[in-house]
């Protein structure tokens, strides 16, 4: 009867940008933008959709509630990238690894992923998307997709259990041991990694149920870590968001629209191993923040500590968020604006011959921790082309000598090969598992 | 720099209703209902409000980001009542329970309270609210209040430690041992309780970590949840929510619209004690769902135990979501169409003798439990003007007996009195610590 409703409602429901109309993941993010820069026209626009869709549904008894902004929102799930990487990170958002369970070989979890890319394709549809109907507990129902985004990655331990170590990636080489990491390796690694990314809670709580009921038989989960962002509306701060330390966050990523923004981040056509074209690396680290000792500092001193002004994100050496970081503009006294152990110094792509990453993170907060302070911080996803040149170089860099490192602690951390987008009747991963 | 930053901005930046406009907790109500129910021109009428905030911010350097819809919306936190009870639940939610320091007193618990209502008074306001600068960590800096609400409550256990047993209200009795219950001491009851909700995680978070700051040298925290519910804007059901069973939960629940609203919920002002006058008792339940169980009932054996239609909530007993439950309506098969130990028929009020209580819950998800399954289900919020005729008959009617008992586990239990609400100047729980 539900999927009944459903399928009568969508025509009528779906005030949002259709599938058809928006076949790139770009889609996601001029979405955000047209919400996040307050443009009083794109806004009024879309909510006005929302009230004319809720028009043509009331009355009848049986019609699901009609859609507004934030549901109708949708970012497909096929196209030359996986989604989940350059649109902007939801509000809500959980990180997952897998392991194959014993007996798993090549074919199972080939079948896997079809079952997992079939759910998403459902369940990001534009309109009122449905759910594999063996696996909806309906959670997701009344909302849209709400800009629903699953992205899908390889650790390295998944290619020696199914029988796949020709076509093992050389940069899933396991990361560096850095001298302050502390880390969980029960939290760490595994075979398979889901990021899923909702801007609406009990939606991405839906889609991480599904993808758990699919991979009975085949896959267990061995961690599970939850994130959130800003709701949509809560500000109209176009880009950057705080972190749980009050700094703005993520000034300085490359963006789309910088020339060279592919080729840091995505692996090109002609890279290796052939299955990884237009594929990414995401490097994921839990890193806790030591809130109460960070919180026991100035403002000026936590500045100091960062490089920016923490009211504006403005650089020491001047200007707005967005000016340029001068790192070697000195103050009146002859001191650095920018100290040299700042943590813009440090991670700035001057210091590290020119490394960058995409970092889309999350804010985490699980409560208390043992030691009786917050268990809190930022579920850090960082994407790149290559680790050796994105983060290792980096947090090579940070690890000890950045001054804001005193304040962090990563506590578990993985790396997974996260291979391109899928066209029509594809599933993520086929170019691999079927080579 | 940040507080002159915030000073500026503050009249430019505040398109939301000001306070003077919206004197009671009501307000939030109104605002909610506006967005929930989709009427295109309330919606259009507060983005174009937030668009008209932007363009006035827009241009000067250190001018924050202007507010939005969600951002601007606010609840007032002086008025008769405290606020975060009748508004609808928010998006985010924090639970926590304190117990006071040892050498703690009357004196010093009233200290904590003045503190911590100043705080909320500063952080609720319109506009941009400001933050005491002792305890701001600037993480909700950018967004307004988000709707934010703080509730404050004293659990049993603080009036032996403050010397107020002669306050104690009757009330306050321990709840019953209900059979079922399989509850964690370390997780229940306190001598201080509070409730955080807002629409932005981070604005939660913060107000959050004020409180704890503020109750630093006086109170330590016992125990945390956090919880969440639907984002606004992503669907237009109007008052009722999903739970993560799926099912649409709260239904049934007293309005304030209700002839009798008022004297179920809150104590009147011949009430005793003196100081509950217009207070309200808050039953506190962490109730786990045992999903991976639920799920494996077919979608008609789900409605069958909770005598409701999953898709849009109809009682079996026919009609749409709000029509009455009809409790001896028999099916064509002479069955009853509400099975005699559906949820619905032992929680009514009929079976009850008109027992009710106001239900205003966060569903929460704390990833995946030592047991293997999801440590996910509702932090249940029952606020009645006595929990005697409220939460423990019903519950002792629901206990074992209840065909949705058997997917339940209530893993923690706290009964906090609830005071009324402040005047200008006053500080929650001031009748009970200076009468």
């Amino acid at each position: 009867m539900s999927t009944t409703d459903k399928a009568a409602g969508r025509g009528a429901s779906a005030p949002g940008p259709r599938q058809e109309d928006a076949p790139t993941p770009t889609a996601g993010v001029t979405r955000r933008r047209l919400l996040g820069t307050a443009g009083a026209a794109g806004a009024v626009g879309l909510v006005a959709g929302g009230g004319a869709g809720a028009a043509v549904a009331a009355g009848t008894r049986d019609d699901p509630a009609a859609l507004t902004t934030v549901g109708s929102a949708h970012v497909p799930f096929e196209g030359a990238r996986q989604a989940g990487i350059v649109q902007p990170a939801q509000a809500c958002g959980h990180l997952a690894a897998f392991d194959l369970v014993a007996g798993a070989d090549r074919r199972s979890a080939a079948a896997l992923l079809r079952r997992w890319s079939d759910a998403v394709r459902e369940m990001t549809a534009s309109g009122r998307p449905s759910t594999p109907a063996a696996y909806d507990d309906q959670v997701a129902d009344d909302a849209g997709p709400s800009s629903l985004t699953v992205t899908f990655g390889f650790g390295r331990s998944f290619f020696g259990r199914t029988g796949l170590n020709a076509e093992l990636p050389a940069a899933l080489a396991p990361l560096p041991d850095f001298p302050s990491d502390h880390l969980d390796p029960k939290r760490s690694n595994g075979d398979l990694w889901v990021q899923v990314g909702a801007d609406d809670a009990l939606v991405a709580f839906h889609a991480l149920r599904v993808l758990q009921k699919a991979a009975a038989g085949a896959a267990t989960v061995r961690w599970q870590m939850n994130g959130f962002n800003r709701t949509p509306g809560a500000t109209d701060r176009p880009r950057t968001a705080r972190n749980l330390m009050g700094q703005i966050d993520g000034t300085n990523n490359p963006k789309p629209s910088d020339a060279d923004f592919d080729r840091r981040i995505f692996v090109p056509a002609s890279g290796s191993p052939d299955w990884m074209a237009g594929g990414s690396y995401a490097v994921v680290r839990r890193i806790r923040m030591l809130l109460d000792s960070w919180d026991h500092l100035s403002v000026a001193e936590q500045e100091r500590v960062v490089g920016r002004r923490k009211s504006d994100g403005a650089p020491l050496s001047g200007g707005v968020e967005t000016t340029p970081v001068q790192l070697d503009k000195v103050n009146p006294d002859r001191s650095l604006a920018i100290a040299g152990d700042a943590h813009i110094r440090l991670a700035a792509p001057a210091s590290n011959s020119g490394a960058a990453m995409l970092r889309r993170a999350f804010s985490y907060h699980d409560g208390i921790g043992t030691d009786g302070t917050p268990d809190a911080g930022l579920l850090f996803v960082a994407w790149q082309a290559d680790p050796m040149t994105g983060f290792v170089p980096v947090q090579r860099k940070l690890d000890g000598a950045d001054g804001l490192s005193r304040f962090l602690r990563h506590e578990a951390s993985g790396l997974f090969a996260v291979p391109g987008g899928v066209g029509k009747g594809e599933y993520v991963g086929q170019r691999l598992l079927e080579g």
